[in-house]
């Protein structure tokens, strides 16, 4: 399972009751985080979230409003205890506006950059977690990322038992690790019934709605879009400032077959995005208007 | 007059109901703001101070609790209008920090800055406001800032009379301008009374109790000083950290013969430090601890 919570739904400025839009991601002990702007940390800790487990932070461009809380919150990483390396994932030359912005924090572990790039594979894994950046639109470089957790396949105890291998090793194949039996070597997908379906989340801000989001979202169990406006007739600025409306995120995933869309980084102007919640969902049925703190768990399906 | 806003009360880490310390200061439409950490533009904003009219940016230090919030706010600013010049003062090095901390903003104006010295001396005025940068006592090179707004002498008209200058130009003296009448050119000293008391504030967080302080604090409408801990039984921690207990700050103040005294920048662990007011107003009576937000307006005080 994938607990995931959305820190903040606001657009560039931070407001007093809307924090800058971030994502907390939390699997296996350890989290992810998603951008991180001015009051971020403060976010988390409204939240709930711990800071502690965050051991890769994920970034979609260099605009104040999406990095300026770094150096404030991996000191207050600091002082929850953390003391192991911390990965940031972000555009090139990301390792010298990271050397910048940390001329005012030593936190008490190193912190690793980690250049994205076009090719949408996998850069980095948090424990389970596979990390995929992909380019998208704005008005400088920026990326979306695509998160997945795979699931094992099922264990087959009737194959181990057909096997003969002793119920007492059963557990090492079902970690998915071999095991050798007299002569044998028995592979864990000797015992295991076909792949699974595991989970697929898309996050992307600051885009115009280009192709590849559908792509990589592709019957995602969630796509976490930007609703900079409410609707189209705000396509004018949405094209000038590299932003997307209800509409053109709704559409999007519409066409990735995903499962659920929210939506968040809300224009300052927009004060009740959840009044136009129908502009997305006449298109994507399964829309929710992001509010600060909003919480899921995303778990494995049972298979049919 | 000065308006005077204390924008946050929290030392080191910004709280769900704690900003981080930060100082607006308001005289003849323009604004001076000191230090400036993760969230200090929400907290403007919460205070009903305006973006727009800051000129100045007094940094105490280069850590990120007093610095973070600086690329937000100026953007912000921007957004708000803004297109004149904005001065930062802060210990050497201010312009290579700026530099870095503005790889992520650029704001439609320019950024100017200014070193602060050891001397004491004035190094820049916002309007009639003068500001004397100082050095403390903190674990990094460290400012406290001394604002001070003079008053002009009180106009005499009996000497105006007595020099026969015409009544329709006693405007121009009393706004400090000379004049020239026939051939004589008259000062506005000739027409004023002796020099008047104007108005001192002083502002320190995060240092030792030097003598300084009071030095620079002698006679203050206002001083403002951090007490990071409520009592002397926490006086190994300051020492180690460079800062205060409230005791500290209160001798500084009445050493100093100033008439109030603010305290701020309090200790995470310190949930309630009004409880703790006794502390320093035993030593000081007209101490308040302070609370975000909170504000005053130092107006000039009448002559006996």
């Amino acid at each position: 399972m994938i607990d995931v919570t959305l820190l903040g739904t606001a657009g560039m400025v931070p407001l007093k009751n809307r924090w800058l839009t971030s994502l907390y991601l939390y699997e296996g002990g350890r989290a992810v985080l998603v951008d991180c702007g001015e009051g971020t940390q403060i976010a988390l800790s409204e939240a709930g979230c711990r800071l502690k487990p965050i051991d890769t932070i994920c970034l979609t461009h260099f605009h104040a409003d999406h990095v300026a809380g770094i150096a404030g919150l991996l000191l207050s990483m600091g002082n929850a205890g953390r003391t192991e390396d911390v990965t940031v994932i972000g555009p090139p030359g990301i390792a010298s506006i990271l050397q910048c912005l940390l001329v005012i924090a030593a936190p008490p572990f190193r912190v690793i950059a980690v250049e994205a790039d076009d090719s949408g594979e996998e850069v980095l894994r948090s424990g389970n977690l596979s990390i995929r950046p992909f380019p998208v639109k704005h008005v400088v470089p920026c990326f979306g990322y695509q998160f997945t957790l795979p699931r094992h396949p099922k264990f087959l105890p009737e194959k181990a038992e057909a096997l003969g291998i002793p119920r007492k090793v059963w557990k090492l194949l079902q970690a998915g690790e071999s095991l050798k039996l007299g002569d044998r070597v028995i592979r864990p997908e000797e015992v295991s019934g076909p792949e699974r379906r595991g989970l697929k989340l898309v996050y992307s801000t600051d885009t115009r709605p280009v192709p590849i989001l559908s792509e990589m979202g592709r019957e995602a169990d969630l796509m976490i879009l930007e609703g900079q406006y409410e609707d189209d007739t705000k396509l004018a600025k949405a094209k000038e400032w590299g932003h997307m409306t209800f509409p053109e995120a709704a559409r999007l995933a519409r066409n990735a077959g995903a499962k659920e869309l929210w939506l968040t980084h809300f224009s300052q102007a927009l004060k009740h995005p959840e009044d136009y919640a129908d502009n997305a969902a006449s298109i994507f049925p399964n829309t929710v208007v992001g509010r600060d703190g909003m919480h899921k768990t995303l778990n494995f399906t049972e298979e049919k």
